[in-house]
């Protein structure tokens, strides 16, 4: 029969998961499962404590941004640098909370190096401030050696840890989480004794026997091969049907890069273009606060849906529609 | 692949259910899919507007008293009398919006009579009220002809239906829906466009076809029976071991009963002397905004998941000792 155990062995599995692969360190009561990201950040809102100013990037998740004003926060975009969310900027604002993506920035791509993820557990800790760092893709690195995650750095429990099945696994399940710190655990066990859980409990069992059984790490390794693949195509059909015409930005990690084509037209004639050839990309304008107006501006291409014949050919089509 | 279809087309599964079943007329596009009902009530409480007075009955459901009042909702215990909530207490509030349960009242059972919805749905006319109808065990119902729902009932919108498929199906789906009124549809598609949904389209995608091949009326069927039984049981136990010792109330449908054993043990004693016996009973006090004072305290003896012989000797536990 399945209980409530059911949720608890899942958390011990992600707690063992997350020690090994991002050096997150918690015990499994500090993990909280829920029904999306956006769910598990409402609740956030309500234990961090209201009428505080939330930093977010920008760009950035725009759902993300969407929530912290939807609960009332009064949200602050803070520009990026090529390393990720520009903390001087952060220093200058009244920013309490900041939310950022530093394995892979959403949408530009960016890993946040070591020393900027420093200055950054820096600013909380003089500022008293929360770091939400959402791992989503943390799972897909293809370059290089993976930077520790900022809740693995801090010592000062001022870090929130999410990640989500929906990247690595599959949307649909519906299942992600965060590791709250001990402070914020006793805030959330006060506030929510009322509530009840929001993630199929039939899902959480499968899981905890897929990862129990040792096959969540094989498909984790499949997977990450397979993209690793997906996205090495993607770069070599780029090189080959548009060198020189499009800049690459945020390859790398994940399962999306951007790209920037080199020739004036707007972001609607871009995405309507690639329509046409039946090829879907997505704006990155809506991932502003306050869209820039850019000559050249972005396109964000996802790749993990296709083969490596498919991402060859939609390049193909892409150059032909833009070009 | 599984896409948003899924959801869709569950929704169609669902309306042509709610049609047959409840006389519930609606379109698709009026059912909201989400994680349990505390989800969608606190959606609802965003659309419906904010700072508006929440009716609820008492004693009521406490997990939804809760999210009312977590999202900022002035909340009002409305009275019960015999049949359901009393509608002269709910004209003298300043109520706007009410939440009722009229298949089998949450928790002491009563059914509401045709008399008093179409009395509610006046009220709600008048006062351009809403009323919040949660049908959430009304596929049991042992004795008697069912009685019309509220929303089929109403002719101006002022019903928003709810049902899930925890009590019917599974709890661990952590599946529900509500039905809006047109006018809250667009306040819904305006607010929630950020939204991601929460429910797990792989278990979305199941039932659709559980309910497509005619196996959850198959299902409903076996279970209603089975329930039946159960709840027979349940009563003959009771009249064999503890005649005229205990007041059975809420019975007749629905997946538990009250009892009311007249020994003028507090609730307390009666749960903890139930417990050393093996037996689990629930408190009713906890389901009251304001608990009353009562001599004889009222307890909640759930049967659904008990075979006919452990509710037989059950009931002999429970007299054991209480008398």
């Amino acid at each position: 029969m399945l209980t409530y155990h059911a949720q608890l062995e899942l958390r011990k599995y992600i707690a063992r998961y997350l020690y090994q692969s991002r050096g997150v360190e918690c015990s499994e009561n500090q993990i909280i499962i829920g029904a999306g990201t956006q769910y598990l950040l409402s609740m956030l809102c309500k234990i961090v404590g209201r009428e505080l100013v939330y930093g977010i990037e920008e760009p950035g998740y725009n759902r993300v941004r969407f929530i912290f004003k939807e609960y009332g926060q009064v949200v602050k975009p803070i520009p990026l640098d090529q390393n990720g969310i520009n903390v001087t900027h952060l220093k200058d604002s009244k920013v309490k909370v900041v939310y950022v993506t530093p394995s892979h920035q959403f949408p530009l791509g960016m890993v946040m190096p070591i020393s900027r993820r420093l200055e950054l557990i820096e600013w909380a800790k003089e500022t008293g401030g929360y770091i939400i760092e959402d791992d989503y893709d943390s799972e897909f690195r293809y370059e290089g050696k993976p930077i520790p995650s900022l809740q693995s750095l801090d010592s000062n429990e001022k870090v929130i840890y999410m990640g989500t099945f929906a990247k690595s696994l599959i949307p649909s399940l519906r299942l992600s989480y965060m590791v709250l710190p001990s402070k914020l655990l006793i805030e959330y066990n006060k506030h929510f004794i009322g509530y009840v859980q929001t993630v199929s409990r039939l899902h959480q069992h499968t899981l905890k026997l897929f990862i129990e059984t040792g096959q969540w790490s094989r498909h984790l390794n499949k997977v990450r091969n397979i993209y690793k693949k997906k996205h090495n195509a993607l770069l070599t059909a780029i090189r080959a049907h548009m060198d020189g015409k499009v800049k690459v930005m945020g390859s790398g990690a994940g399962l999306h890069v951007l790209l920037e084509p080199k020739n004036n037209m707007t972001e609607r004639e871009l995405i309507d273009k690639a329509r046409k050839q039946g090829v879907l990309v997505y704006p990155v304008s809506t991932f502003y606060d306050q869209p820039p107006h850019q000559e050249c501006p972005q396109i964000l291409l996802g790749f993990a849906g296709l083969d490596e014949n498919g991402i060859n050919e939609g390049v193909q089509l892409l150059s032909k529609s833009w070009f």
